[in-house]
């Protein structure tokens, strides 16, 4: 197999002037399998593929105790450490889960204020002295390039250790795209798999970070139709609707949301991302009655279709569907933990193994 | 075996208008077993006997190496969250440890501002995501009640799962109703057991949920006698007088403690809930000279008999007293984590396998 | 074996007035193995050679699987509780992954804030509370002694546990100082140890407790030079110089710290601990120019001297020195982990079984 190109191997200003495009072959190992997980868009067909399948096996392996065994056995001599400078119970709690499920153990850092960056120690040494217990780190932090930093300082040390990205600043959150692509396989896979749907996107499209990068990794696969519901002074970014147009993907912008229900195979709500609006109340002063989904719009979907949202949801779903079987967000978080596993196992190799029992033991 | 009512057979409105003796069946699963464990009502005798019988065995097998590695086996394909939103260590780090006894696997959430509740998310959402990734919840909260509605909402989905009430509000607190008993029956297990004998409870009466939960609890053991020894403004409610009436049980009231400690066979002192005062300093007006124990109570205190306190104490019970054997109060600490592997064993079903164990390795 | 003495031979009034060298015997149990830790002076040259040498068969053993799980399995029975009351996320991580490493089960107690103690219990109630559910402790705290005290109050009760202590107050951090030995020790494996070496240390000498027992350790092996170099207000005390002319130790103290580079075989930096500032800004106001190792200072250093920094660092090492070879300082945070791998398991015994799987399987 050919060597990819590594971290170590390009100097950090080199690097940073790389598109995201051109950044991703450095984070590759020479086999071919992710090292560190840093952006979406390291990801393509064939790899997300074969994440989702390895998802669906461990899932089916876990069903049994036998098969707990068997995966809390994988990695049960690795470390890792989740190092959350940013609140996020969620993704934390999912990560955590993934890692408990491979048999690694964990640490956290989560309050930087527990820690000796009160005695003046740069970031990049903190994570560099904590990184030398472990064997992974998960990151989470709200400043933009830390990680991709920190994977680059690390790979150039005599221990480098892999990075997954769990949330950097308002640009990268790769393992949400992930999940989102597992849960939309996974809910299409007995209705001709994921090409040729039609995803209506709603809510605050112009700032929340998963639908950007789960509008790219879309376009991997045929024939699928996007549509961007919103308010204007909320609506995708046009550097997304020029990726879509380069990459030939049929798309739809309007401000039509309830209009979209009945022809959508999958909607995809939002929160508006208030915490980054520029002037205090900006929010508030947009009409968003239109763009929530309640219990009547239940009758105006397709028997089919499925209802994602990333959470937290403050009203954008009413809780009167929350037990429709249609009703997908619940059931997403837990495909986050899934996806996660696979993405884990394969870092450090174990997807054969997973592959081999699943063959041996359930096919 | 007859099938017992669940929290997914009755509406949430129709449950709360219910007893709570009422409500206990519906905690419990198809097997007899407990499911979720949310009122110390749900126990009486058999379960009680059974839980402390288990207790006392997982408390032999884990004096081996051998004995904690066959515990430690048992529920090692669980995960189970503790979320704690009121502080404590205690209750917390007891818990903790019950679960990894029994090789279960630990997530907290422990402080609630390191979460996505700041995005706006309701309790309910944040905790039937959390729980997504889980296999039980051990939880404590300071909103009476929401421990109760958890565990109806989950019962209601396609992924229900228990839930262990770790103390809520001014209200619950079943564990450690178990582990006050836990801690009588084997202290009283070679001079004829908990029947015939005479409890002292003094200190707040009236607004320590520990006591009124072991007063009623206590009435499934034939002739106890209690006693509740405290200032008139920190007595004991009437309704609990009311309930011992009902049950046929002796007791006296009283504000002489000292003059009950030669005839107690258990003392059991409490702490002054100033934190429920309803006006700034009220608890302080109190002359509580005499209701604590001290080294010279010692002398007048019944070779058999013991004191107890649920921790913390403050005055109630000099540090002259910690080191004698009839201090039961460090034990009692130690006591709970015994009942609680034994009640979460029991939840899992994994009873069987401990007495069978125990029967062919330590008896 | 003859009998060592035990903490609960002895009141405390008496364990106090004695020196620390006095105290020590009564910290180690009846096979000689420590059993508390408490301080850096119950180390002598045979035990540190013997810890030393596990630490590394530990860390040999660790570089496979097989051996991970080994290690994994030794403690397995097993809980600590990391008490935390000083934020040290280093020092935390470093103990955690230890114990990790030998399967032991972790609980922590991080902020005080989130504890019991907010209700009015003493800080000996509480830890003696949470004793009561593990097998060991590791503690930080801010106030002197307190460690100690709880040393001998558990060593006292019907359950004793062991005690370590990972940093109290300005004094002791006893763990630090075998870590910083244990990285000289195998820095210098292949140049005829540690015998015959010029250490210098740099920085604060006069409130950095590293260099304080790290001073005192290195009289064990002979014939080593120290050399003291700092500002005046910032010398090495009088009572160390003392200390080192009594055991005829050959020592320098000096201005001129980058005079003595080219002479050094360890160059030991260290912060400025202006959290012991005891007036503001006194600290600032300190001359440091010629107090820190710069990347020209690089090429005066001999090509087997090493750079060793206790961490959280500041300016005293340019980060243009982070990977030369010869800059031991993330290498020595790893080597903290293995050492405290080897102090742990040998207060629990186990390392005879590591010495026989080491010399089965690795020699």
């Amino acid at each position: 197999m050919l060597k990819k190109k590594r971290l170590d191997e390009i100097s950090w200003e080199d690097y940073t002037n790389l598109t995201q495009e051109e950044q991703a072959p450095y984070l590759v190992q020479a086999n071919g399998r992710p090292y560190h997980v840093l952006i979406a868009q390291q990801f393509e067909r064939e790899s997300l593929d074969a994440l989702c399948d390895l998802a669906t096996r461990i899932r089916k392996i876990a069903k049994s105790k036998d098969g707990m065994r068997f995966l809390s056995d994988l990695l049960a001599h690795k470390r890792a450490m989740l190092y959350f400078h940013q609140p996020s119970s969620r993704t934390f709690l999912s990560f955590y889960a993934a890692c408990q499920i491979l048999g690694i153990a964990l640490a956290e850092v989560r309050d930087p204020s527990i820690s000796s960056e009160q005695k003046g120690e740069s970031l990049e040494d903190s994570v560099r002295t904590f990184s030398s217990y472990f064997d992974m780190i998960i990151m989470r932090t709200p400043f933009q390039g830390f990680v991709d930093k920190m994977a680059w300082i690390l790979s150039n040390t005599e221990r480098p250790l892999p990075i997954i990205n769990a949330g950097s600043g308002k640009d990268q959150h790769p393992t949400q795209a992930l999940l989102d692509i597992y849960t939309l396989q996974r809910s299409f896979e007995k209705s001709g798999g994921l090409e040729n749907k039609h995803i209506v996107f709603c809510g605050d499209l112009k700032r929340g970070r998963t639908v950007r990068s789960l509008s790219r990794l879309l376009t991997f696969y045929p024939n699928i139709k996007q549509t961007f519901a919103a308010p204007d002074s909320l609506q995708i970014g046009e550097d997304i609707l020029q990726y879509l147009r380069n990459a030939n993907v049929e798309y739809n912008v309007t401000n039509d949301f309830k209009g979209t229900i009945p022809e959508a195979d999958a909607i995809y709500m939002t929160r508006i991302q208030d915490e980054w609006d520029t002037s205090p109340g900006e929010s508030k002063k947009i009409d968003l009655t239109d763009y929530s989904f309640t219990g009547a719009d239940l009758e105006r979907l397709p028997r089919k279709s499925i209802i994602m949202h990333p959470l937290p949801r403050r009203n954008e779903i009413d809780t009167a569907c929350d037990n429709d079987p249609r009703a997908m967000y619940w059931r997403q978080m837990r495909n986050g933990m899934w996806i996660r596993c696979a993405l884990i196992a394969t870092i450090f190799g174990r997807d054969v193994a997973i592959n081999n029992y699943y063959t041996l033991n359930l096919k």
